[in-house]
């Protein structure tokens, strides 16, 4: 899992050479990095994945449901003799043009009107997220964010030392640089912004000169209702041209197709796309090659349907968990209702702690997310994410049964919030 | 190739829509991103992709070499029925173990006392430069190259808006935060630190308390001559530990194997690389899955072989830009003569810029890489790259002759020096 590392405070100090005196490390990091801890999450993901337990934690798609032989056959194809010599080598920076142009025919479908040169290939959205905060945020510089958010993001961004901010209410005194939303079944909380919230945020950054941040990673996952339109095909309406407009558009093919490919994208502005394709040459000269070639290969041969077959399966899983989650949770409980992607988020009565109750859940085989992680600053903790992403439905309805006996029995037995 | 993006300059002020305002996006930018220019190496790349050039330009592998079929069998096996829901889902951002292990054991037999523990797989080693300029430079900090150096750790580091100067002589006055230098055959410059210059540079880390950065991007690649030791291992065997060490080891796959698969490692102190692992978790989750697996299948299945074959191919081409070198080279010229890696340095007589005869040059479809790129203050403008690892040796031949005749012809011919 994507959230496991060396620790780094159970070893300071424990190591002395004779007479070499270990060096202070610590002083010699810049600012921005001390400011990147380790987040609750690490040690729960050790936890997390053992084969023994029935996890509501990972928001990742099911390993079951990969387009494998769409892969293998593109692999093969893009290493044959004639392929390979480009496959395996160096590549532009900005990424493969075919993909791109993909892409962009995959955006004017969702009424964002640009061409390829709007878009920069990235390795995942999360490095998307990472090249814009490099690109705009300088210390200090207010970065809005809902709350909860993705806890990614507030990595990528921390190392540039924002002030972070709540993109609804909270002041508006001074303006925001960044805004940065997850509109459609947000991570973590499975909401989506309304129509005329997309539109308040446009005006928002037309009139406080922001850059909007729209992370559209589960965009594509939807079960039911209408599409809304993208923030950024607002946003190219408001100001006349993709090239003059204040938002950058995070996609990714991870929750489509793989996220151990890391293919992602930037779309926005040529002048912003153009200056990320500087600071990404950078950080990694280009995303890899082969995988650019094999994901457009797999998405030309079965995207659609691929994506119709996962909104399918994920619907009926939510729908499991939505039931469940009426049949046993305990009152004071209440849960969003989400159109798509992958998570629920839920608010337990204000007494429970959900980092306490998980460790009750763990003894017991049963994982989630508590939901103190998300927040940016001071955390509601008697929240938790629950993804019903990797689980068949009879194993959602017995989990969630389980969680909320814990819950029910949680004022009873000790894990009561603290304060 | 790697240095190519849209052009930011071009475009500016080109696109009026109506009434709408272009955003005045420069004053959005961080100040690290407004340091980060478009180089030289640009618009020379887009001639030098021309197919009918003969390119000593491109700092790249020999694509006709790739271990193209050890490449697709490991695909293969990491896309197998068994494998894919592993090698397409998300991973450890430290990397995968094996994949480490095997590291771990190649920096063992090189002499650096090392586990996987130390050990942060990147996607290349550009990233791990990427990442030890986030976790290491605060705006002002000293970063000490050799001039001329390699441009991606310009690239790499000029975000976090450090002050340059060289490694060897200049100020020593204060000390440096970061001393960076490509010990083996660099790039560009083909040349290769004594054992004296490496044990002096270890020194001047524990005296000045600086973080030693040792590009290792072509160390396997050694025609002729003794391995030296890594600068970690020296640093290694100072400091009683890698633990406690000084020194940052960038490796890669790159040159060996294949650079499209993206996959480098840093290897340093477990303190060090916990925090690269918290930094490459906001920046990219973790290196793509799938071409961790493949490329650990490919390096135990042929790595020293195919390293032994392209030692062989390199070390005849080297030998024929040499001999073609000391056949035609008018007098004032000078050229290093590496033992390894893929670059010879040309300095030309005084009055000569290199940019000027490029541009002669192409007219003729030959191509290299005016020096001037390289360097992080003044360029010598005298200066050229010339790679001899794309071109067949009557090629190489023919190329250099051609050139040569280029620069007798300089003085003459009005493409002398400006100043």
């Amino acid at each position: 899992m994507m959230l496991t590392y060396p620790i780094f405070a159970d070893w300071i100090g424990c190591i002395q050479c004779g007479d070499t005196k270990m060096p202070d490390y610590l002083s010699l990091l810049s600012t921005g990095a001390r400011k990147v801890r380790p987040s609750e999450l690490r040690e729960l993901m050790k936890i997390i994945e053992r084969p023994d337990m029935v996890s509501f934690a990972g928001g990742i798609p099911d390993p079951g449901l990969f387009p494998r032989a769409a892969y293998d056959e593109c692999y093969r194809d893009a290493l044959s003799v004639l392929n390979a010599p480009r496959s395996l080598q160096y590549a532009a920076t900005e990424g493969y043009l075919p993909l791109r142009e993909w892409i962009a025919e995959q955006m004017r479908s969702k009424g964002l009107t640009c061409t390829p040169d709007n878009i920069l290939l990235t390795s995942g959205s999360q490095q998307g997220l990472e090249l814009i905060g490099k690109l705009l945020i300088n210390k200090g510089d207010r970065v809005c964010t809902s709350r909860p958010t993705y806890l990614g993001a507030l990595q990528a961004f921390t190392a540039y030392e924002p002030a972070f901010d709540e993109v609804t209410g909270g002041s508006r005194d001074s303006s925001a640089k960044l805004l940065y939303v997850v509109p459609d079944f947000a991570n973590p909380s499975g909401e989506t912004m309304s129509a005329p919230e997309r539109d308040a945020l446009v005006s928002r950054a037309h009139r406080e000169n922001s850059i909007i941040v729209e992370d559209a990673a589960y965009s594509s996952l939807r079960f039911e209702g209408a599409d809304l339109p993208p923030i950024a095909a607002l946003d190219v309406s408001l100001s006349g041209s993709i090239d003059t407009c204040r938002t950058l558009y995070c996609g990714t093919f991870s929750k489509t197709l793989s996220p151990g490919v890391r293919v992602g994208w930037v779309c926005g502005p040529r002048d912003l796309i153009g200056r990320l394709t500087l600071l990404k040459q950078g950080a990694d000269l280009h995303s890899s090659t082969i995988n650019q070639i094999a994901t457009l290969g797999v998405a030309k041969a079965c995207f659609e349907e691929h994506v119709t077959m996962l909104r399918g399966v994920y619907r009926a899983r939510r729908d499991a968990m939505l039931i469940a989650l009426s049949r046993y949770a305990p009152e004071g409980t209440a849960w969003t209702r989400p159109e798509g992607g992958l998570f629920i988020w839920l608010r337990l009565p204000q007494k429970v702690d959900a980092s306490a109750l998980f460790e009750e859940a763990v003894k017991r085989g049963l994982a989630f997310v508590p939901g103190a992680a998300f927040f940016p600053d001071e955390a509601e903790r008697n929240t938790m994410r629950l993804s019903y992403s990797l689980n068949p439905e009879p194993v959602i309805d017995d989990g969630i049964r389980r969680i909320c006996e814990l819950i029910s029995a949680a004022g009873d037995n000790g894990y009561a919030r603290a304060s």
